[in-house]
Protein backbone atom coordinates (compact mmCIF):
# COMPACT_ATOMS: atom_id res chain seq x y z
CA UNK A 1 0.00 0.00 0.00
CA UNK A 2 2.53 2.51 -0.67
CA UNK A 3 4.91 4.75 1.35
CA UNK A 4 4.77 4.92 5.33
CA UNK A 5 2.83 7.22 6.76
CA UNK A 6 1.25 8.43 10.14
CA UNK A 7 -1.80 9.94 10.95
CA UNK A 8 -3.14 12.23 13.89
CA UNK A 9 -6.29 11.75 15.42
CA UNK A 10 -7.21 14.48 17.85
CA UNK A 11 -10.10 13.79 19.96
CA UNK A 12 -10.32 16.45 23.48
CA UNK A 13 -12.17 14.15 25.55
CA UNK A 14 -11.01 10.89 27.13
CA UNK A 15 -15.26 9.74 26.77
CA UNK A 16 -15.06 10.67 23.51
CA UNK A 17 -12.08 8.57 22.61
CA UNK A 18 -12.05 5.29 25.41
CA UNK A 19 -15.02 3.34 22.95
CA UNK A 20 -12.92 3.70 20.23
CA UNK A 21 -9.29 3.35 21.23
CA UNK A 22 -11.15 -0.35 22.97
CA UNK A 23 -12.36 -1.03 19.74
CA UNK A 24 -9.40 -0.75 17.99
CA UNK A 25 -7.12 -2.42 20.40
CA UNK A 26 -4.81 0.47 20.72
CA UNK A 27 -1.26 0.82 22.86
CA UNK A 28 -1.12 3.67 25.50
CA UNK A 29 1.28 5.70 24.98
CA UNK A 30 3.65 7.14 28.13
CA UNK A 31 3.48 10.10 28.55
CA UNK A 32 3.52 11.28 24.38
CA UNK A 33 4.37 15.23 25.12
CA UNK A 34 6.48 14.32 28.83
CA UNK A 35 5.07 14.30 32.16
CA UNK A 36 3.99 18.51 32.52
CA UNK A 37 1.70 18.27 30.25
CA UNK A 38 -0.52 15.20 31.10
CA UNK A 39 -1.59 14.54 27.11
CA UNK A 40 -2.27 11.01 26.08
CA UNK A 41 -1.65 9.12 23.16
CA UNK A 42 -2.48 5.79 22.28
CA UNK A 43 -1.03 3.78 19.17
CA UNK A 44 -1.88 1.16 16.64
CA UNK A 45 -0.43 -0.08 13.29
CA UNK A 46 -2.78 -0.95 10.27
CA UNK A 47 -0.79 -1.57 7.33
CA UNK A 48 2.06 1.10 6.43
CA UNK A 49 0.06 3.79 8.65
CA UNK A 50 1.18 4.62 11.96
CA UNK A 51 -2.08 5.88 13.51
CA UNK A 52 -2.10 8.23 16.75
CA UNK A 53 -4.67 8.86 19.00
CA UNK A 54 -3.73 12.12 21.11
CA UNK A 55 -6.24 12.91 24.08
CA UNK A 56 -6.17 16.14 25.90
CA UNK A 57 -7.95 14.12 28.48
CA UNK A 58 -8.44 15.85 32.10
CA UNK A 59 -6.96 19.54 32.93
CA UNK A 60 -5.21 19.31 36.33
CA UNK A 61 -6.10 22.45 37.56
CA UNK A 62 -9.90 22.27 37.11
CA UNK A 63 -10.61 17.99 36.72
CA UNK A 64 -12.75 18.30 33.65
CA UNK A 65 -11.93 17.30 30.05
CA UNK A 66 -9.81 19.61 28.07
CA UNK A 67 -11.84 21.02 25.60
CA UNK A 68 -11.78 24.22 23.39
CA UNK A 69 -9.56 26.49 21.25
CA UNK A 70 -6.48 26.97 23.40
CA UNK A 71 -6.19 23.59 24.66
CA UNK A 72 -6.38 22.10 20.81
CA UNK A 73 -4.12 24.77 19.61
CA UNK A 74 -1.59 23.41 22.00
CA UNK A 75 -2.00 19.90 21.25
CA UNK A 76 -1.72 20.01 17.73
CA UNK A 77 1.57 22.02 17.92
CA UNK A 78 2.90 19.00 20.29
CA UNK A 79 1.74 16.54 17.62
CA UNK A 80 2.81 17.91 14.57
CA UNK A 81 6.95 18.25 16.13
CA UNK A 82 6.31 14.93 17.91
CA UNK A 83 5.11 12.86 15.64
CA UNK A 84 4.99 14.85 11.58
CA UNK A 85 1.97 13.65 10.44
CA UNK A 86 1.29 12.99 6.60
CA UNK A 87 -2.65 13.50 7.87
CA UNK A 88 -4.62 15.18 11.01
CA UNK A 89 -8.00 13.95 11.88
CA UNK A 90 -10.30 16.02 14.35
CA UNK A 91 -12.90 13.45 15.77
CA UNK A 92 -15.31 14.33 18.35
CA UNK A 93 -18.93 15.69 19.17
CA UNK A 94 -20.72 18.84 17.68
CA UNK A 95 -24.02 21.38 17.73
CA UNK A 96 -25.87 21.10 14.44
CA UNK A 97 -28.89 22.89 12.55
CA UNK A 98 -31.62 20.76 12.18
CA UNK A 99 -33.31 23.45 9.45
CA UNK A 100 -29.87 22.34 7.85
CA UNK A 101 -31.12 18.42 7.99
CA UNK A 102 -29.43 17.65 10.98
CA UNK A 103 -30.15 14.53 13.53
CA UNK A 104 -28.95 13.52 16.94
CA UNK A 105 -25.75 11.14 16.28
CA UNK A 106 -26.01 11.83 12.74
CA UNK A 107 -21.91 11.82 11.83
CA UNK A 108 -20.65 14.29 9.98
CA UNK A 109 -17.55 14.81 7.74
CA UNK A 110 -16.34 18.39 7.42
CA UNK A 111 -16.62 20.46 3.86
CA UNK A 112 -15.37 23.94 2.35
CA UNK A 113 -13.02 25.61 4.86
CA UNK A 114 -13.26 25.57 8.55
CA UNK A 115 -13.78 28.78 10.38
CA UNK A 116 -14.13 30.48 14.20
CA UNK A 117 -17.04 32.57 15.38
CA UNK A 118 -16.69 34.79 18.82
CA UNK A 119 -13.28 36.21 17.23
CA UNK A 120 -14.86 39.52 16.01
CA UNK A 121 -11.88 42.24 15.32
CA UNK A 122 -13.62 45.00 13.56
CA UNK A 123 -10.75 46.28 11.88
CA UNK A 124 -10.28 46.12 8.41
CA UNK A 125 -7.54 42.83 8.07
CA UNK A 126 -8.33 41.96 11.01
CA UNK A 127 -11.79 41.19 10.86
CA UNK A 128 -10.61 38.00 8.13
CA UNK A 129 -8.07 36.59 10.58
CA UNK A 130 -10.27 36.63 13.66
CA UNK A 131 -13.17 34.47 11.67
CA UNK A 132 -9.95 32.68 10.23
CA UNK A 133 -11.63 30.28 7.38
CA UNK A 134 -8.45 27.46 7.20
CA UNK A 135 -8.54 25.30 4.09
CA UNK A 136 -9.62 21.10 4.72
CA UNK A 137 -8.70 18.49 2.95
CA UNK A 138 -11.83 17.88 0.30
CA UNK A 139 -13.49 14.56 1.86
CA UNK A 140 -16.14 14.36 -0.58
CA UNK A 141 -15.24 10.88 -2.15
CA UNK A 142 -14.50 9.97 1.09
CA UNK A 143 -18.44 10.79 2.14
CA UNK A 144 -20.03 9.24 -0.70
CA UNK A 145 -17.84 5.73 0.02
CA UNK A 146 -19.12 5.62 3.57
CA UNK A 147 -22.59 7.28 3.15
CA UNK A 148 -22.22 10.36 5.72
CA UNK A 149 -23.29 13.82 5.71
CA UNK A 150 -21.07 16.48 5.28
CA UNK A 151 -20.81 19.97 6.78
CA UNK A 152 -19.36 22.82 7.44
CA UNK A 153 -18.02 23.60 10.94
CA UNK A 154 -18.17 26.66 12.78
CA UNK A 155 -15.98 26.78 16.31
CA UNK A 156 -16.04 28.94 19.31
CA UNK A 157 -14.97 28.67 22.88
CA UNK A 158 -18.54 28.31 23.70
CA UNK A 159 -21.16 25.64 24.79
CA UNK A 160 -24.03 27.97 23.97
CA UNK A 161 -24.64 30.87 21.41
CA UNK A 162 -25.32 33.89 21.43
CA UNK A 163 -27.05 35.98 19.05
CA UNK A 164 -23.87 37.63 17.03
CA UNK A 165 -22.43 33.73 17.45
CA UNK A 166 -25.69 32.55 15.59
CA UNK A 167 -25.34 35.74 13.18
CA UNK A 168 -21.70 34.45 12.60
CA UNK A 169 -22.28 30.64 12.26
CA UNK A 170 -25.41 31.24 9.88
CA UNK A 171 -23.02 33.56 7.66
CA UNK A 172 -20.31 30.76 7.26
CA UNK A 173 -23.30 28.75 6.02
CA UNK A 174 -21.65 26.24 8.58
CA UNK A 175 -23.83 23.14 9.93
CA UNK A 176 -22.06 22.54 12.90
CA UNK A 177 -20.55 24.03 15.48
CA UNK A 178 -17.97 23.03 18.13
CA UNK A 179 -14.87 23.84 20.06
CA UNK A 180 -12.12 22.74 18.68
CA UNK A 181 -11.85 22.44 14.66
CA UNK A 182 -10.82 26.06 13.20
CA UNK A 183 -7.67 25.72 16.38
CA UNK A 184 -6.76 22.40 14.51
CA UNK A 185 -7.51 23.32 10.83
CA UNK A 186 -5.13 26.79 12.03
CA UNK A 187 -2.16 25.18 13.75
CA UNK A 188 -2.31 22.58 10.72
CA UNK A 189 -2.24 25.12 7.83
CA UNK A 190 0.91 26.65 9.33
CA UNK A 191 2.89 23.52 9.18
CA UNK A 192 0.70 22.67 5.74
CA UNK A 193 -0.69 19.30 6.92
CA UNK A 194 -3.93 18.43 5.56
CA UNK A 195 -6.66 18.30 8.12
CA UNK A 196 -10.30 17.27 7.62
CA UNK A 197 -12.72 16.41 11.03
CA UNK A 198 -14.95 13.76 11.83
CA UNK A 199 -17.86 15.13 14.13
CA UNK A 200 -21.11 13.41 15.72
CA UNK A 201 -24.11 15.53 16.82
CA UNK A 202 -25.21 15.45 19.99
CA UNK A 203 -27.41 18.65 19.82
CA UNK A 204 -29.42 20.95 17.75
CA UNK A 205 -29.08 24.18 17.99
CA UNK A 206 -32.57 25.01 16.71
CA UNK A 207 -34.53 23.07 19.26
CA UNK A 208 -35.83 24.20 22.49
CA UNK A 209 -33.93 22.32 24.37
CA UNK A 210 -30.34 24.19 26.17
CA UNK A 211 -27.11 22.66 24.91
CA UNK A 212 -26.23 21.93 28.29
CA UNK A 213 -29.40 19.60 28.41
CA UNK A 214 -29.50 17.93 25.24
CA UNK A 215 -25.25 17.82 25.16
CA UNK A 216 -25.26 15.41 28.34
CA UNK A 217 -28.77 13.61 27.14
CA UNK A 218 -26.96 12.92 23.51
CA UNK A 219 -23.48 11.98 24.57
CA UNK A 220 -22.91 8.42 24.75
CA UNK A 221 -25.26 7.99 21.57
CA UNK A 222 -23.84 10.35 19.64
CA UNK A 223 -19.87 8.45 20.80
CA UNK A 224 -21.32 5.49 20.00
CA UNK A 225 -22.11 6.44 16.39
CA UNK A 226 -18.57 8.56 16.37
CA UNK A 227 -16.77 5.13 17.53
CA UNK A 228 -19.04 3.18 14.60
CA UNK A 229 -18.18 5.73 11.92
CA UNK A 230 -14.87 7.02 12.43
CA UNK A 231 -13.44 3.38 12.21
CA UNK A 232 -14.70 2.71 8.76
CA UNK A 233 -12.73 6.29 8.55
CA UNK A 234 -9.37 5.04 9.80
CA UNK A 235 -9.34 2.13 7.89
CA UNK A 236 -10.03 4.19 4.57
CA UNK A 237 -7.33 6.79 5.41
CA UNK A 238 -4.91 4.13 6.31
CA UNK A 239 -5.12 1.97 3.58
CA UNK A 240 -5.21 4.63 0.75
CA UNK A 241 -1.94 6.04 -0.73
CA UNK A 242 -0.56 9.32 0.38
CA UNK A 243 -1.73 10.87 -2.36
CA UNK A 244 -5.12 10.94 -1.62
CA UNK A 245 -4.82 13.46 0.95
CA UNK A 246 -2.83 16.16 -0.74
CA UNK A 247 -5.37 18.05 -2.15
CA UNK A 248 -7.45 20.82 -0.04
CA UNK A 249 -10.66 22.63 -0.70
CA UNK B 1 23.39 39.02 41.45
CA UNK B 2 22.51 35.68 41.51
CA UNK B 3 22.63 32.41 38.96
CA UNK B 4 21.58 32.99 35.71
CA UNK B 5 18.23 33.15 34.42
CA UNK B 6 15.64 33.52 31.39
CA UNK B 7 12.89 35.73 31.20
CA UNK B 8 10.88 35.60 28.34
CA UNK B 9 8.22 38.29 27.31
CA UNK B 10 5.52 37.54 24.90
CA UNK B 11 4.03 40.35 22.76
CA UNK B 12 1.56 39.65 19.96
CA UNK B 13 2.07 42.77 17.69
CA UNK B 14 5.12 43.88 15.93
CA UNK B 15 3.90 47.35 15.94
CA UNK B 16 4.06 47.42 20.21
CA UNK B 17 7.10 45.20 20.35
CA UNK B 18 9.22 47.37 17.75
CA UNK B 19 9.99 50.53 19.90
CA UNK B 20 11.23 48.32 22.96
CA UNK B 21 13.50 46.17 20.94
CA UNK B 22 15.21 49.42 19.30
CA UNK B 23 15.20 51.56 22.93
CA UNK B 24 16.94 48.17 24.58
CA UNK B 25 18.65 47.39 21.39
CA UNK B 26 18.12 43.81 21.41
CA UNK B 27 19.48 41.49 18.92
CA UNK B 28 17.51 39.31 16.50
CA UNK B 29 17.52 35.90 16.78
CA UNK B 30 17.34 33.68 13.23
CA UNK B 31 14.01 31.65 13.12
CA UNK B 32 13.36 30.79 16.78
CA UNK B 33 11.18 28.21 16.33
CA UNK B 34 12.00 27.37 13.01
CA UNK B 35 11.44 28.40 9.08
CA UNK B 36 7.67 27.34 9.03
CA UNK B 37 6.35 29.20 12.20
CA UNK B 38 6.95 33.11 11.07
CA UNK B 39 7.56 33.62 15.39
CA UNK B 40 10.17 36.03 15.84
CA UNK B 41 12.77 36.31 18.64
CA UNK B 42 14.97 38.89 19.84
CA UNK B 43 17.75 38.86 22.59
CA UNK B 44 19.72 40.88 25.00
CA UNK B 45 22.07 39.61 27.87
CA UNK B 46 21.25 41.97 31.24
CA UNK B 47 23.99 41.49 33.99
CA UNK B 48 23.06 37.13 34.75
CA UNK B 49 19.66 37.15 32.59
CA UNK B 50 18.91 36.36 29.25
CA UNK B 51 16.02 38.45 27.60
CA UNK B 52 14.26 36.98 25.48
CA UNK B 53 11.58 38.93 23.04
CA UNK B 54 9.20 36.74 21.19
CA UNK B 55 6.90 38.40 18.88
CA UNK B 56 4.43 36.66 16.49
CA UNK B 57 4.39 39.15 14.10
CA UNK B 58 2.14 38.84 10.86
CA UNK B 59 -0.32 35.47 10.15
CA UNK B 60 0.77 34.25 7.02
CA UNK B 61 -2.76 33.78 5.89
CA UNK B 62 -3.93 36.88 6.34
CA UNK B 63 -1.12 39.25 6.81
CA UNK B 64 -2.36 40.80 10.14
CA UNK B 65 -0.35 41.04 13.56
CA UNK B 66 -1.08 37.67 14.90
CA UNK B 67 -3.32 38.64 17.87
CA UNK B 68 -5.39 36.14 19.90
CA UNK B 69 -5.54 33.39 21.79
CA UNK B 70 -5.01 30.55 19.86
CA UNK B 71 -1.41 32.47 18.63
CA UNK B 72 -1.16 33.19 22.30
CA UNK B 73 -1.32 29.54 23.20
CA UNK B 74 0.90 28.10 20.67
CA UNK B 75 3.82 30.58 21.30
CA UNK B 76 4.04 30.17 25.25
CA UNK B 77 4.44 26.66 24.07
CA UNK B 78 6.99 27.18 21.65
CA UNK B 79 8.86 29.65 23.91
CA UNK B 80 8.80 26.96 27.31
CA UNK B 81 10.11 24.44 25.57
CA UNK B 82 12.49 26.37 23.48
CA UNK B 83 14.26 28.34 26.21
CA UNK B 84 12.38 26.99 29.79
CA UNK B 85 12.41 30.44 31.03
CA UNK B 86 12.05 30.80 34.78
CA UNK B 87 9.47 33.81 34.32
CA UNK B 88 7.43 34.87 31.27
CA UNK B 89 5.86 38.22 30.93
CA UNK B 90 2.96 39.06 29.06
CA UNK B 91 3.61 43.02 27.55
CA UNK B 92 1.32 45.02 25.38
CA UNK B 93 -1.94 46.81 25.22
CA UNK B 94 -5.75 46.77 26.53
CA UNK B 95 -9.07 48.35 26.91
CA UNK B 96 -10.05 49.37 30.41
CA UNK B 97 -12.58 50.86 32.56
CA UNK B 98 -12.49 54.21 32.89
CA UNK B 99 -15.13 53.83 35.58
CA UNK B 100 -12.32 52.21 37.27
CA UNK B 101 -10.17 54.79 37.06
CA UNK B 102 -8.16 54.19 33.71
CA UNK B 103 -6.56 56.33 31.37
CA UNK B 104 -5.63 56.23 27.55
CA UNK B 105 -2.06 55.44 27.86
CA UNK B 106 -1.91 54.29 31.49
CA UNK B 107 0.54 51.39 32.05
CA UNK B 108 -0.62 48.21 34.34
CA UNK B 109 0.58 45.48 36.26
CA UNK B 110 -1.77 42.60 36.36
CA UNK B 111 -3.25 41.67 39.65
CA UNK B 112 -4.94 39.02 41.13
CA UNK B 113 -5.55 35.77 38.67
CA UNK B 114 -6.41 36.34 34.89
CA UNK B 115 -9.48 34.75 33.48
CA UNK B 116 -11.15 34.55 30.39
CA UNK B 117 -14.56 36.12 28.91
CA UNK B 118 -16.38 34.53 26.02
CA UNK B 119 -15.48 31.03 27.00
CA UNK B 120 -19.17 30.04 28.34
CA UNK B 121 -19.59 26.45 28.87
CA UNK B 122 -22.87 26.27 31.60
CA UNK B 123 -21.93 22.44 32.63
CA UNK B 124 -21.06 22.21 36.33
CA UNK B 125 -17.28 21.88 36.52
CA UNK B 126 -17.03 23.33 33.06
CA UNK B 127 -18.09 26.50 33.81
CA UNK B 128 -15.06 27.00 36.58
CA UNK B 129 -12.55 25.39 33.15
CA UNK B 130 -13.85 27.81 30.63
CA UNK B 131 -13.51 31.11 32.97
CA UNK B 132 -10.04 29.48 33.85
CA UNK B 133 -8.82 32.14 36.56
CA UNK B 134 -5.07 31.17 36.27
CA UNK B 135 -2.41 32.01 39.19
CA UNK B 136 -0.17 35.20 38.61
CA UNK B 137 2.71 36.67 39.83
CA UNK B 138 2.42 38.89 42.93
CA UNK B 139 4.48 42.55 41.90
CA UNK B 140 2.21 44.45 43.94
CA UNK B 141 5.74 45.55 45.20
CA UNK B 142 6.97 45.94 41.56
CA UNK B 143 3.84 48.22 41.11
CA UNK B 144 4.70 50.45 44.55
CA UNK B 145 8.34 50.83 43.43
CA UNK B 146 7.91 51.86 39.55
CA UNK B 147 4.56 53.45 40.68
CA UNK B 148 2.53 51.55 38.03
CA UNK B 149 -1.09 51.19 38.56
CA UNK B 150 -2.68 47.67 38.92
CA UNK B 151 -5.77 45.79 37.50
CA UNK B 152 -7.34 42.40 36.96
CA UNK B 153 -7.17 41.26 32.88
CA UNK B 154 -9.90 39.29 31.30
CA UNK B 155 -9.25 37.73 28.16
CA UNK B 156 -11.03 37.57 25.06
CA UNK B 157 -11.34 36.24 21.72
CA UNK B 158 -12.75 39.53 20.24
CA UNK B 159 -11.74 43.53 20.26
CA UNK B 160 -15.45 44.75 20.80
CA UNK B 161 -17.63 43.92 23.73
CA UNK B 162 -21.02 41.95 23.75
CA UNK B 163 -23.06 42.43 26.74
CA UNK B 164 -22.59 38.70 27.86
CA UNK B 165 -18.82 39.24 27.93
CA UNK B 166 -19.28 42.85 29.57
CA UNK B 167 -21.47 40.67 32.32
CA UNK B 168 -18.78 38.19 32.97
CA UNK B 169 -15.93 41.15 32.62
CA UNK B 170 -17.80 42.46 35.54
CA UNK B 171 -18.11 39.31 37.47
CA UNK B 172 -14.19 38.92 37.18
CA UNK B 173 -13.56 42.20 39.17
CA UNK B 174 -11.08 43.21 35.69
CA UNK B 175 -10.12 46.74 34.84
CA UNK B 176 -8.20 45.47 31.77
CA UNK B 177 -9.95 43.64 28.43
CA UNK B 178 -7.08 41.82 26.59
CA UNK B 179 -6.67 39.21 23.70
CA UNK B 180 -3.70 37.65 25.13
CA UNK B 181 -3.19 36.87 28.72
CA UNK B 182 -5.18 34.52 30.32
CA UNK B 183 -4.07 32.20 27.34
CA UNK B 184 -0.28 32.75 28.04
CA UNK B 185 -1.41 32.52 31.71
CA UNK B 186 -3.01 28.85 31.04
CA UNK B 187 0.15 27.29 29.19
CA UNK B 188 2.69 29.26 31.81
CA UNK B 189 0.65 27.51 34.32
CA UNK B 190 0.54 23.91 32.57
CA UNK B 191 4.27 24.27 33.22
CA UNK B 192 4.09 25.90 36.70
CA UNK B 193 6.03 28.80 35.18
CA UNK B 194 5.54 32.34 37.53
CA UNK B 195 3.88 35.12 35.00
CA UNK B 196 2.65 38.54 34.88
CA UNK B 197 1.32 41.10 32.40
CA UNK B 198 2.34 44.74 31.01
CA UNK B 199 -0.50 46.31 29.59
CA UNK B 200 -0.88 49.80 27.88
CA UNK B 201 -4.56 50.96 27.86
CA UNK B 202 -5.36 51.54 24.04
CA UNK B 203 -9.40 52.31 25.12
CA UNK B 204 -11.68 53.40 27.46
CA UNK B 205 -14.42 50.03 27.06
CA UNK B 206 -17.37 52.31 28.84
CA UNK B 207 -16.78 55.25 26.49
CA UNK B 208 -18.91 55.98 23.50
CA UNK B 209 -15.75 55.87 21.32
CA UNK B 210 -16.23 52.33 19.38
CA UNK B 211 -13.33 50.00 20.75
CA UNK B 212 -11.67 49.42 16.96
CA UNK B 213 -11.78 53.67 16.63
CA UNK B 214 -9.86 54.58 20.12
CA UNK B 215 -7.39 51.92 19.58
CA UNK B 216 -6.94 52.94 16.25
CA UNK B 217 -6.15 56.44 17.39
CA UNK B 218 -4.35 55.25 20.86
CA UNK B 219 -2.22 53.03 19.93
CA UNK B 220 1.39 54.61 19.07
CA UNK B 221 0.42 56.83 22.63
CA UNK B 222 0.01 53.48 24.83
CA UNK B 223 2.53 51.98 22.70
CA UNK B 224 5.22 54.74 23.79
CA UNK B 225 4.05 54.85 27.11
CA UNK B 226 4.33 50.96 27.05
CA UNK B 227 7.84 50.92 26.11
CA UNK B 228 9.08 52.96 28.55
CA UNK B 229 7.38 51.90 31.93
CA UNK B 230 8.33 47.79 30.49
CA UNK B 231 12.04 49.46 30.31
CA UNK B 232 11.61 49.46 34.04
CA UNK B 233 10.37 46.75 34.36
CA UNK B 234 12.45 45.03 32.76
CA UNK B 235 15.54 46.28 34.60
CA UNK B 236 14.04 45.53 38.24
CA UNK B 237 13.44 41.89 36.94
CA UNK B 238 16.39 41.11 35.46
CA UNK B 239 18.19 42.38 38.20
CA UNK B 240 16.55 40.90 41.19
CA UNK B 241 16.90 37.30 42.58
CA UNK B 242 15.19 34.08 41.11
CA UNK B 243 13.65 34.17 44.60
CA UNK B 244 11.35 37.41 43.61
CA UNK B 245 9.33 35.38 41.11
CA UNK B 246 8.47 32.16 43.15
CA UNK B 247 5.55 33.73 44.64
CA UNK B 248 2.53 33.67 43.33
CA UNK B 249 -1.17 35.11 44.07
Amino acid sequence: MGRHKTLVVLISMQQEATPIIRALAMRSMKDPFGKVLRIKGFEKKIQNTRLIFIVQGIDPRFGVETVGTEAATLATQLAIQTFNPNLILNAGTAGAFASRGAKIADVYLSKGTCSFHGRRIPIPGYQEYGVGSYPLLNVSKLASRLGLKQGIISTGSSLDMTPSDKTQIEGSGATLKDMEAAAIAYVADLHRIPMFAVKAVTDLLDSKTPTSEAFLKNFKRATEALQKHLISVLHVCATSPLSAFSRRT
